[in-house]
């Protein structure tokens, strides 16, 4: 059974329809591909880069099994000279990249590909894939983390809602290097190396003869890892309740460590729910809130003074709910030593080896130049190279790294970048050299 | 490595640490699940159920591997008897559920998993993350294939940006059937079966020396397969040298079938591509366009009488953007004999085992009374059952009379339900069976 996780069959028809007019051409020259997203969406403000690291590995380990081949076969399609190129292929290119967490705007790489024509057309759809769905789920953890500032750890929940088995794992991951403390969805512990939090379900507390024993018994059974459910009848009674349950779990030295509210008005019942475990002595007990949240509604809880200490951000994280895209593109700059472009009616491209110069004023983000390589501004080179010849230049970093960069990066944003609601654009310039390559290429076109 | 696509570890740690607990307390009753959406959303009359088939294979085959057992005891979280029950567990449960592609409404269970309360609580989190987005998907291109109303060809081309690679999978299989004629996503042919379709990107025209050599050279190397992107540089001018391209191709045997535009007005340059092809002598020239289409951008091209062919239907669909997730759940309706409900407020249950009645007015769908298991009414039953004790009562259907029965569904919808924007909701009646159940388990909670 082919695994649409590794198989370079997980493509678009046209990649192998296009590597048949290159191969048989002989358009083997050096190819150079940026991927960039066109245009800010609205209710965002600014984007991060994820995923680089997943690119990397698919690179690597990029082959055509047997499997494959066959079926490519099979379908009649193809000549044998593109087949016996797939039999063959390995990534031999270079990869620059923006570092994983980096901070973006639109129009500005976070990866470029240069390797052989049919290489980098190959790898086109997997690339946009990866790179997408994650930076999408980064950014949107971003301003979940932004939101929070501090005052709630925050986990992802969003497993079941999220669209299919790899946007679940990518969500704990981009959320997780994005500021979260956690993931409930277990694989992403073995996977990723990322803390895993969990607690009970309504079923839980509906099977039981009654709630109180329904908190008794998942104590005994999870002695280090007691939070508890309190809304499946009454919140503001299931507190009580607990506060009960906590004395009977105390005597056998098991420790209440949290109550979560899934539903009802959140900012009452949360306050209300405060006061009775405090006035039951149980001042320690955290109060963690689940459903429909995210970054517009942690705001909202903090702004009402609610007493949370920690929220599950599922489903609207993890499908980025109010953008649940970016309009991306991965787009051929150069061919053959020649820059090239695209004029498409509103997706018109900008040509040549990209390179983005960031200047910070201390330690805040001031301005970005987007220029060619080789043409040196002020600032921050924020494009490295990653992958020569198919190789790493480093072994993977680690993900808490990444996390510990991505916070950096989110902590340098200007105060009216961090804003929930659309605010003036980050100033991006275009250098002179950029825009006389343009020109240049334009007229030929002519 | 672990699998995430069949791993059971792709799950919320709480239905671990809720299994410790049933294990320790010997809770091994009977319990019944239901999955339902509970709201229907903004702009959806009517949702289309799919995932069943990928469901059942994921019931079939779930094991805990070495591998994961391993992870599990050296996390420390978990005592021997539960790891004992893991090493073994099997799903013997039963499985009722909707045929795949029947049409539904909100509170309708799609599936009802009777099984052992650990069983049954153990899958919740991935039966979910199957039926939610494959649902989303069947349902968002059900509109899709309503608004094209037989006019044109739908052709799923959304990889790159659905939410990783299980996403591009899905969307492939949920909207070939609910109608599209296939997906641009390789895999999906080796995998499902599916009809593949592809052109070229604008990369290929631009690393060519000009327009016309990349049609040509695109077209020898593609002979049975020849539609050509004409956006590049300009449509218009791109409609002219197909005609040039495609009277050097006959030359050689090899007839052009199609143009496709990407970008700009396409209602306005449809129409003159149309007379330039015409006037070419290429009136049997299909016209395919792409670029954020979406049901709506299909009904508003064929109002203004766009003389459009084909539609590539990508990120608005793989994402179902304007819907990007549903109010869904997986709830306990009864244990050990007993229903089962929660009051949490706005989202209360329904107790017991249901079944959906739907009657019909001459082939169109009139109304629904759902109620519980052996209260019979007018109509046909919907809930049918596909597994007994982890086994199928039949064999694993094919995918071409699953679109079959999709179509015939979509076919079946009353005229008012098809309607892109809100209309009024069809009817859905509780039965008094229903209604009593609920009123008994209610006071027996007071």
């Amino acid at each position: 059974m082919m695994n649409p996780l590794t198989s370079p069959l997980l493509t678009d028809l046209y990649q192998l329809t296009m590597l048949q007019g290159y191969i048989d051409h002989d358009m083997h020259g050096t190819s150079v591909f940026e991927f960039f997203v066109r245009i800010m969406p609205d209710n965002r403000n600014f984007l991060i880069a994820a995923g680089l690291e997943t690119v990397l590995t698919f690179l690597e380990e990029c082959r055509f099994s047997p499997e494959d081949l066959e079926f490519l076969s099979n379908t009649g399609r193809f000549s044998a000279n593109l087949l016996d190129y797939l039999e063959q292929f390995r990534f031999s290119g270079d990869i620059h990249a923006m570092p994983e967490g980096t901070v973006f705007f639109p129009n500005e790489p976070i990866i470029r590909i240069t390797a052989p024509l049919p290489e980098a057309q190959l790898i086109e759809s997997r690339i946009i894939n990866l790179l997408h769905y994650q930076s999408l789920i980064a950014t949107k953890a971003a301003r979940c983390t932004i939101a929070a500032a501090g005052r709630a750890g925050l986990i992802d929940f969003g497993l079941r809602r999220t669209h299919g088995a790899e946007a679940g794992l990518f969500a704990a991951r981009s959320s997780y290097i994005a500021g979260f403390a956690g993931t409930s969805t277990v694989i992403a512990e073995p996977l990723y190396g990322i803390p895993i939090f969990g607690t009970m379900a309504h079923s839980f507390i509906e099977a039981q003869a009654n709630e109180e024993e329904a908190f008794i018994n998942f104590g005994i059974s999870n002695p280090n890892n007691v939070t508890l459910l309190i809304d499946t009848y009454d919140t503001v009674r299931g507190a009580e309740k607990v506060v009960t349950a906590a004395a009977f779990l105390r005597e056998k030295g098991i420790t209440v460590r949290g109550v979560r509210l899934d539903s009802g008005n959140i900012a009452d019942l949360s306050k209300r729910v405060r006061t009775i475990l405090d006035d039951g002595g149980l001042r320690d007990v955290g109060i963690f809130v689940s459903g429909n949240m995210d970054e517009y509604t942690i705001r909202d809880l903090y702004e009402q003074a609610a007493p949370i200490t920690g929220f599950g951000v599922g489903t609207r994280m993890d499908t980025s709910a109010d953008v649940p895209y970016f309009d991306s593109a991965y787009k051929l700059t150069e061919y053959a030593g020649k820059p090239r472009l695209k004029k498409s009616e509103g997706k018109a491209t900008l040509p040549g080896r990209k390179q983005v110069y960031r200047r910070f004023d201390h330690n805040t983000m001031a301005g970005d130049i987007m220029t060619i390589e080789g043409d040196s501004h002020e600032g921050r080179p924020l494009v490295r190279h990653y992958m020569e010849r198919g190789e790493r230049l480093a072994p993977a970093l680690d993900l808490t790294d990444i996390r510990e960069f991505t916070m950096q990066q989110i902590d340098g944003l200007p105060p009216y970048l961090r804003k929930l609601e659309k605010t003036s654009p980050y100033p991006v310039e275009l250098s002179k050299a950029l825009l006389d390559m343009k020109e240049e290429i334009e007229e030929t076109l002519e």
